[in-house]
C-alpha cells in the first residue's frame, strides 16, 4: 500500500512521533519514549508489527527493504560508522518486541554486522581483538541457532570439546588464539549442520535476522505462552534494530537488568543484577550468576547514580514499576529497554498501596490495578515449621514466594507426564536452569528449583507470573542427569524423592514438610481490601464454619458470614458419637435424647461465631449432608463387626450390627439427589428444632453480653414453596418456644438456599416464606447441567478439550443456563418483595468472572471461602468502578441492613 | 330459612318436579325419575342433602319435623295405612343416598315402624306372623346396630347361641316360636348394650333413623371412601323414606339386584341375582348365595317379563347401563333403585362401543365416557398357564377380572399391615364375606377371595371399582380363623402361603403361579382407541424397543415410536460380549473392532422396528446409560477373578483383572449425573457413528423393500447448544458417509431429549440444531427437584404423608416447576422455529392428568409404554373434546408430517 510506513527511527535526533505501542511493540515504544525523555539510548529503528502481520499473510512487504535501507543509512550517519565498511563497521542488535510483553518467548540476535573481514576494524573502534572475536563467536552461535536452525547443543559440544570446563558464556575469558580456534570450530559447525557457510555479509545477516524474528512469533513456545495468557495470535511482533553497545568490552563494561521496586515483595528500592564483561543474553539465560545491582555503586558509582536517577524518572513517567535493561560500555550507561514490571501478587499489592500513599496513583487506581484472581496467591500455604525447622540442604534465591512440596522430577517432560497421570502427586522441577522451552513443565510443576540463575532469570520471571513458588541459583546443588540424582554435600536425593521449597526464604528441604496457611496478616493487602470494600456497591461475606475462619475473614473486610455449614461442627471426635447415636436411634425419644446432648455444643459454637462476626449478619445453614456421612464406611463397620464377633464382645456385636444395618438402609444410588438438605428437616423435624433452638439461644446469650447480631437461618435444598412454608412454621414454632422461655425475643431472619432448578423456577411463590435467599451455585450448576460434582471431571475434560465448553461451569458461572435461572429467580423474587436480600454462596462467589456476572444482576452480596475473600473483594470493587453493577432501585431499609422481620414474641 | 323446602314426595300421584340429583341424591333422583316413567315404585319421600348439610352445621332444621310429618300423612293416605294404627300399620325403609354413589358406605334401615303392638296388624295385611316376626327381628338388629350402636357381633352371638348353625339371614326359615324367642333375645341385647329398651314407637324410630343416616355421612369408612375417590366432604347425603314392600313374604316373594348388561365383561344381556323370601340387605351383604336372575324366568315368568321390559326402558332412558334393585311381594314387582352401573373397565369399553354401534350414544360420547386410567386394567397381567394348568382348589364367581398372586391374609388389618411393611409382598385377602368396613384391607390387597356372596356382593362391587381381581362365593372353601387355615377338600393352606387367583374364570390355585401379559387383542378396546385416535388433536406414540412392542402399540393406534432405547438391544446374551469388548477396549482401534461387530446386529434390529411401525416415524435414542451397566457388578467380577486365580486360568485372570479395573474406573458417586447420555457420544464419537450408520443403513434397506419410514435420531441428556451443535456435525458426517456409499439419501431428523433443566432454559439456542425435541420428563423431574429416581421414594412418602406435596411428581407432572420449564422451553423453541415438533416421552406421557397439562401446551405428541397407550389415547381424545388442547397455529407441513430436513447427499 503506497504511503504505508513500516519503519520508525529513534534517537540521534530522529523526530520521534508518539506512535502507538500496538505498532512499535512494547520494547520499541519504550525506546522511543526514553529518547523523548533524553535518556541515553543507542539510536536505532523499529520495524512495526504491521510489517510482521504483512509478513505472516503474504511475506515481507515490497517497500520494507527500501525503508530498512534508508533507516540504516541514517543510522550509519548518526553513528559515524558504516555497515559495509570493513575498517569502521556498524553493528546492530535485532530484537523482537510484541505489544504485549512475552518475556523470552521470541528471538534476539546481537552483534549483527560482524564478519571475518571487518573483525579487525571493529576491534580498532577502541576495543580489543578479544572483544571482537568473542562478539563474532557469539554472533555465529546466536545467528546459527536462531536463524539457521543449528541445534544449540552442537555449539555447546564444540565448545566443551575445545575447552573442557569452560562455560559458553565465559568465552570472553579465553585467549585470542583460543577464541580464533573457537570461531573456526563454530563456522565448521554451521557448515556441517546447514551445508552452507556462515553468511559473512552484514546486509544478508540483517535481512535474515529480521525475518527470523518475525518467524519466531509463531514458534511453539510463543504460541503456548499466548494460549496460556490469552494473547491474540494476530498481533505480530515488531523488530527493534539498534546500534550495538558492547557490554563485553572488559571489566569496565557489562550488562544489567533491574526493577525500580522489588518484584517479589514490592519493597521500594532499586533491585536487579549486573554482570561485568558480558552481553545481555548472558544474564537473562541464567548461565552465569550475576552480582546484585548495588555492586555497581561500588565499582562504578557515577554509572550507578545515573542509572538510579534515570529509572526513577521512568517510574514517575509511567506511574508504574519499571523492569529495565541496560549496558555499560567503558563506563558509559546505555538503556536498552523499559517496561512495566511483572511482579508477584504480594509485590503488586504492596506497590499499589505504596504508590497510592505516595500520591502517584489514586486509591481507585490502586484497587483497579490488581488482578483479583492473583491475590489468592498471597494467601497460599507456607511450609509449617511448628514442629521444628529441619536443616536445609541448600539455600538459593527466593525468586517467587509461596511454598511447594512435591516429588523431584528432572525435566519438563517428566513434570508434564507426572501431572497427567491419573493419581497425580505434586512434583518439583529441579534443573540447572530453565529456558523458554520449559514453559510446559513449569506450568505442570508445583514448584521450581534451579541450580543457576538469579532473581531475574527466566525461571524466576515466569514462575512469578504463574504465581508459583520458585528458588533459583541454589549453587550448592549438583544435578546428575545420568544417575538421576540431586546432591548437596553428602545428601543425595533421587528423582521421585520428596522435596520441600520455601519460596519466601530460598531454603530447600529434603522430604515432605507439612504446609500451613499463609501468614494471617498482610498489612498492604488489608489496606487495599479496605479501600476495595469502601468502593464496592455490594458486600463480600465469608463461608466460614469456625470463629477462627470468621476472624480471618473480618481482617479481610468480610461483612458477615454468608454460609456456616453446621454439619462441620458434628465431625469433631467429641461430638460424632452423639451425632451417630442420633442417627442410630430407632425411635423419636432416643433421637431426642441424643439431640439434647448436641444442643449445648452447637449453641456454644454459634455463640463463638456470633461474637467473632458481630455486628454483621451470620447465615447458618441447617443440617445438609445425607446422614450416612456421619457413619463409618460399610466395609469398615463390617470389619469391626467381624472382629467383635471373633472376640465375642456381644455388646459391640449388637451395636455394630445395628450400625451396619443403618448404613445399608441409608445407602443411596445417587446421594446428591437423595435424603439430604431440608428433606432431613421434613423427615426428622426434631433435628431442625434442636438447631433452631441452639441458634436463637446463642443469639440471645451473646446479645445479653452486649454484642449485636442478626442470625439468619438458612434452609438448604428447598425445591419450592411447599417445603418452605412447612419448614418456616416449624422454625417459628421453635423460636416461639425459645423466646417464651427467655421472656424476650430477638431479630432473626429465615431464608433458603436456591440450589435446585425448581426453587429458581418457583422463586416467586417462595418469596412469601423467606426474608433472604442465597444462590447455592455449586448444586445449582450440578442439577441444572446434571453434572455430578463428584464425577464430572473426567468427561468435562473432554468437553474443554473439544471446545464444547469454554470453561468449567463449576469454576465460572454458566451465564446462559445457570445464570438465566438466577436472573429469572431474582426477577420473580423482586417482583414479589423487593426487601428480600439475595446473595451467592457457592464457589462462584469467589470467582472474578462470575462476580462480574452477579454484579450485573444487582446481587446484595457474594460469599466465599476466607482464602478467596481478597479476590472477591477486589472483583466487587472493580465491577462497581467499571459501572458493571446493576444498581436497581434499592429500598431504604435494604441499605441500612435492618431486619425485615420482627418475630412475634410468645 | 322460610320458603326452604327439605322434603320431596314421589309416587302415588305426587307431582314430581324434575329436582336435581345434587338435592335428592342418586337414589332419590332415580326413584322420582322412575315414578315419572310410571314404573312400579312404592311411594315415599326424599329428605334432601340440603337438610343433611344443615344437620352437619347446626343440627336438624326446625321445619323438617313438620315437613316429614306432612309427607308421612300423605304417604299413609296413599298407602291406606297408618303409622300409628296397630291394626293396619305403615312400614317404611330409611335409606341413605348421596349424589355420588358410595355403595354400601352409609346406612340403611328397613322395616321402620314395626313395634310389639302392631306386629299382629302387620301380619294381617295379607302376610303371615312368620314374616312379621322375621321383619321385626331384622328391624331390631339393623336399628340396634346402625342407630343405637350395638355391635353387630352381639346379635350374631345371640343368634348362634339360640340357633347354632343358622345364619342370621336365614331367620325366615325358623318357626314362629323360635322367631319369637329370637325377638326377645334381640330386645334383651339392646337393653343390655344401651341401657334402655328398644324404641317401640314408630315415629321415634323414624326420627332416630333419619338422624342416623345423616350421621353415617361421616362414619369412618365413608370418609375413607370419599378421600379415595376425591368426593367432597361437604355434599352430604339425602335420606329416602319409602313404603316397605316385603320380599320376605314367602316363596312368591323375594328380592333381587341386577344389571342391564354384564358389568364384568360388558355383554349385552340381563345380569343379576334373585333371592327368594328375603329382604334386600341379605343379597347385598353376600351372606346367602342367590340364584341367577334368569331363574326368575322359570319361577315367575310374568314378573321376569315385566322386569326385563322395565329395565330395558330404564337403560334407554338413561342411555347407560343400569344397576337396579327390586323386590317381589307375592308376585308383584316393585323397583326400589336404579343407577348407572359400576362396571369393570373391560365392560365399560365393550358397553360404550356397543352403545355407540347401537346408536344409543355417539362415538364422541363413547370415548368421553371411559376414565382413561381405568383401561390399563384391561391389559393387566393374567395367570400364565403356558407350562400347564394346575388343579384349582376351588372355583368361585369371577367377580372382577384380572389375576392376582400373593400370600394369604385372613383379615383387612393383616392386609394393611403386610402392605405397609418395608419389603412388602403382595397379599390375597381371603375371607367369608367382606363388609364396608373392609375397604382399607381391600385397597391394600392384590386380590380378594370370598367364600360367600355373588357377583353383586359388596366385595365384587368394590373390587370392580378398584380394578382389582376378585373371586366371590368360592363355597368349597373353609376358613378357620383359629387355626389360621384355608382348606378345600383335603388341601389345607395356611396364612402366609402363596395363592393365585384367576379373576376371569373364578379359579383359585394354590401356590405362586407365573403371570403373563393380558390377551394381545381386545376388539372393543381397539375400536374405541381408533375412534379416540381420530378425535385427538395430537398423537400418541409408543416407547417401544422391540418389533413385538411396536406391533402391539400399532394395534392400539400408536402413531409412531417416540422412544426406542437402543441400549436394551445390547443386553441380549449374544450381544453383551461385543458390548463389553467395546467398553474394555483400551484404544480406539480395538473399540472400533468391537463396534463393527455390533453394527450389523443393531441394523437388523432397526430394520425390524421400522417395518413394524412403517409408515409412522420411529425415534431412536442414542446410547444413554453409563457404561458400567453393561459390565457385571464388581463383587461378581472379583469373585470370578479369585476363582480364576485359584484354578490358575491365566487368560481368565488377565481378562478379569482388566474387567475389575474398568468397573472401578467407571464407578461413580452419582451415576445419574455422570458419564452417560450424549456425554458418551462426546467421549467416544465412534459409538455414535456406529449407531447412526446402523439407523440410516437400516432405513435405506427397508426403503428399498418399499416401506416408508422417517427415522428420527434422538440425542439424550443434552445440556445445551454447545453439545448439540457438535453432535449434530458428527451425525451429519456419518450420514454423508452412508449416503455416499449407498449412492442415495433418505429423509431423517435429528433431535434431542430435553431432560436437563439447562436444556429447557437454553431451548431457544438449541433450536437451530434440532428438527424435533422430546421432553424426557422422568429425568427432567429428577434434576429439577434434585430427587433421585432411585432414592426418593423414602422421603417422598414423608412429603405425601405431611401434605407437602399433593402427588408424586414422578407420576403426575409438577406443573409449577417442571411444567414451567417445559412451557418456557416450548415458547423459546416456537419463537425460533415453529416447525420443530415437540413431544413427551417420560412416564408422564401415559398419565391422564399430565396429558391434560401437556395438551394445554399444544404438544405434538405424547409417547408412553405400550401398556399405557390406551390410557393416553383416551386422555388425548378427551382433552381435545373438552377444548383443553392449546391449538396454536400449526404450519401446514406440521400437519402432513413431512420431514423438515433434507440431508444433502454426499
Amino acid at each position: 500500500m503506497a504511503g504505508e510506513r513500516y519503519v520508525y527511527r529513534f534517537g540521534a535526533g530522529a523526530s520521534s512521533d508518539h506512535v502507538s505501542r500496538e505498532l512499535l511493540g512494547n520494547k520499541g515504544s519504550g525506546l522511543v519514549e526514553m529518547t523523548r525523555l533524553s535518556m541515553p539510548v543507542p539510536p536505532g529503528f523499529v520495524i512495526s508489527t504491521q510489517a510482521c502481520r504483512h509478513y505472516m499473510e503474504s511475506g515481507l512487504p515490497a517497500q520494507l527493504e527500501t525503508e530498512i535501507h534508508e533507516a540504516l543509512r541514517w543510522l550509519e550517519k548518526a553513528m559515524g560508522r558504516d555497515f559495509d565498511d570493513a575498517a569502521n563497521p556498524l553493528l546492530v542488535s535485532v530484537r523482537s518486541g510484541a505489544a504485549v510483553s512475552m518475556p523470552g518467548m521470541m528471538d534476539t540476535i546481537l552483534n549483527v554486522g560482524l564478519t571475518q573481514s571487518n573483525l579487525a576494524g571493529f576491534a580498532q573502534q577502541g576495543r580489543t581483538m578479544t572483544v571482537a572475536l568473542d562478539s563474532y563467536r557469539r554472533l555465529i552461535q546466536m545467528f546459527g541457532s536462531v536463524v539457521l536452525g543449528v541445534p544449540r547443543s552442537t555449539f555447546k559440544e564444540a565448545m566443551d570439546h575445545a575447552h573442557p570446563g569452560h562455560d559458553e558464556a565465559d568465552g570472553a575469558q579465553l585467549s585470542d588464539s583460543s577464541l580464533q580456534t573457537l570461531v573456526e570450530d563454530f563456522r565448521a559447525v554451521v557448515l556441517r549442520s546447514t551445508g552452507g557457510p556462515f553468511p559473512d555479509n552484514a546486509r544478508e545477516q540483517l535481512r535474515l535476522a529480521v525475518q527470523a524474528v518475525f518467524a519466531s512469533w509463531n514458534n511453539e513456545r510463543a504460541v503456548y505462552y499466548r494460549s496460556l495468557n490469552g494473547i491474540s495470535a494476530h498481533l505480530g511482533t515488531a523488530v527493534v534494530v539498534q546500534a550495538m553497545v558492547m557490554g563485553n568490552s572488559g571489566a569496565e563494561s557489562g550488562t544489567g537488568v533491574g526493577f525500580t521496586r522489588d518484584p517479589s515483595l514490592g519493597t521500594r528500592k532499586l533491585f536487579g543484577e549486573f554482570l561485568a564483561n558480558a552481553q545481555g543474553e548472558d544474564i537473562v539465560a541464567g548461565t552465569r550468576t550475576p552480582s546484585p545491582l548495588s555492586s555497581l555503586e561500588r565499582t562504578m558509582p557515577e554509572v550507578f547514580a545515573e542509572l538510579t536517577s534515570t529509572v526513577e524518572l521512568l517510574e514517575r513517567h509511567y506511574r508504574d514499576v519499571q523492569d529495565f535493561e541496560f549496558t555499560v560500555e567503558n563506563r558509559k550507561l546505555f538503556l536498552l529497554q523499559t517496561r512495566s514490571a511483572k511482579r508477584s501478587a504480594t509485590a503488586a499489592v504492596r506497590i499499589a498501596v505504596d504508590m497510592a500513599n505516595e500520591g502517584l496513583i489514586s486509591r481507585k487506581e490502586a484497587v483497579a490495578r490488581i488482578a483479583p484472581a492473583s491475590v489468592s496467591e498471597i494467601l497460599a500455604p507456607q511450609l509449617d515449621f511448628a514442629s521444628g525447622t529441619p536443616n536445609p540442604i541448600a539455600t538459593g534465591i527466593a525468586a517467587s514466594a509461596g511454598a511447594a512440596v512435591g516429588r523431584i522430577v528432572l525435566s519438563s517432560q517428566e513434570a508434564v507426564h507426572a501431572a497427567a497421570s491419573p493419581h497425580a502427586e505434586p512434583v518439583i522441577l529441579v534443573t540447572g536452569e530453565t529456558t523458554a522451552d520449559d514453559i510446559h513443565g513449569m506450568a505442570a510443576a508445583a514448584g521450581l528449583l534451579t541450580a543457576h540463575g538469579g532473581a531475574t532469570s527466566h525461571a524466576a520471571v515466569v514462575a512469578r507470573g504463574m504465581g508459583k513458588c520458585c528458588i533459583t541459583g541454589a549453587t550448592a546443588l549438583t544435578i546428575d542427569l545420568a544417575r538421576r540424582t540431586v546432591s548437596a554435600g553428602d545428601v543425595v536425593l533421587r528423582a521421585g524423592d520428596w522435596l520441600s521449597l520455601d519460596g519466601s526464604t530460598g531454603r530447600v528441604f529434603p522430604g515432605k514438610l507439612p504446609l500451613r496457611p499463609a501468614a494471617d496478616r498482610n498489612e498492604a493487602l488489608e489496606t487495599l481490601l479496605q479501600w476495595a470494600e469502601e468502593l464496592s456497591a455490594f458486600d463480600v461475606r465469608a463461608n466460614a464454619d469456625t470463629p477462627q475462619d470468621a476472624l480471618r475473614a473480618r481482617a479481610m473486610q468480610a461483612r458477615g458470614i454468608g454460609l456456616c455449614r453446621t454439619e462441620h461442627m458434628f465431625f469433631a471426635p467429641a461430638r460424632l458419637p452423639h451425632m451417630q447415636a442420633m442417627i442410630l436411634a430407632s425411635n423419636l425419644a432416643d433421637r431426642i435424647v441424643a439431640l439434647d446432648k448436641l444442643l449445648p455444643i452447637q449453641q456454644r459454637d454459634f455463640e463463638d461465631l456470633f461474637r467473632a462476626m458481630a455486628p454483621y449478619p451470620v447465615t447458618i445453614r441447617l443440617l445438609d449432608p445425607p446422614l450416612h456421612e456421619f457413619l463409618p464406611a460399610l466395609s469398615e463397620a463390617e470389619a469391626r463387626l467381624s472382629t467383635a464377633r471373633r472376640t465375642e464382645e456381644y455388646d459391640a456385636v449388637h451395636h455394630l450390627s445395628a450400625v451396619c444395618e443403618r448404613i445399608k438402609s441409608l445407602t443411596e444410588a445417587n446421594p446428591m439427589m437423595g435424603h439430604r438438605g431440608c428433606r432431613l428437616s421434613i423427615s426428622y423435624p426434631e433435628i431442625l428444632e434442636m438447631q433452631v433452638k441452639a441458634i436463637l439461644q446463642a443469639a440471645l446469650h451473646i446479645a445479653a453480653e452486649g454484642y449485636e447480631t442478626v442470625p439468619e437461618i438458612m434452609v438448604p435444598l428447598v425445591a419450592g414453596p411447599e417445603e418452605m412454608s412447612w419448614i418456616r412454621q416449624q422454625i417459628e414454632a421453635a423460636a416461639e418456644q425459645v423466646f417464651a422461655a427467655a421472656g424476650h425475643s430477638i431479630l432473626y431472619r429465615i431464608g433458603t438456599m436456591i440450589e435446585l432448578p425448581r426453587a429458581a423456577v418457583c422463586a416467586g411463590s417462595l418469596a412469601p416464606y423467606v426474608d433472604f435467599v442465597s444462590f447455592g451455585t455449586n448444586d445449582l450448576t450440578q442439577m441444572t447441567f446434571g453434572f455430578s460434582r463428584d464425577d464430572s471431571s473426567g468427561f468435562l475434560a473432554h468437553y474443554l478439550e473439544k471446545g464444547i465448553l469454554k470453561s468449567d461451569p463449576f469454576i465460572t458461572i454458566d451465564e446462559a443456563g445457570v445464570g438465566s435461572l438466577i436472573r429469572m429467580a431474582l426477577a420473580q423474587i423482586r417482583a414479589e418483595n423487593p426487601l428480600i436480600k439475595a446473595g451467592i454462596c457457592g464457589e462462584h462467589g469467589g470467582d472474578p468472572a462470575s462476580i462480574e456476572f452477579f454484579a450485573s444482576l444487582g446481587i446484595d452480596y457474594v460469599s466465599c471461602s476466607p482464602m478467596r475473600i481478597p479476590t472477591a473483594q477486589l472483583a466487587a470493587a472493580q465491577c462497581t468502578l467499571s459501572g458493571r453493577y446493576d444498581d436497581f432501585e434499592l429500598p431504604a431499609s435494604h441499605l441500612t441492613g435492618v431486619a425485615s422481620i420482627q418475630p412475634t414474641p410468645a
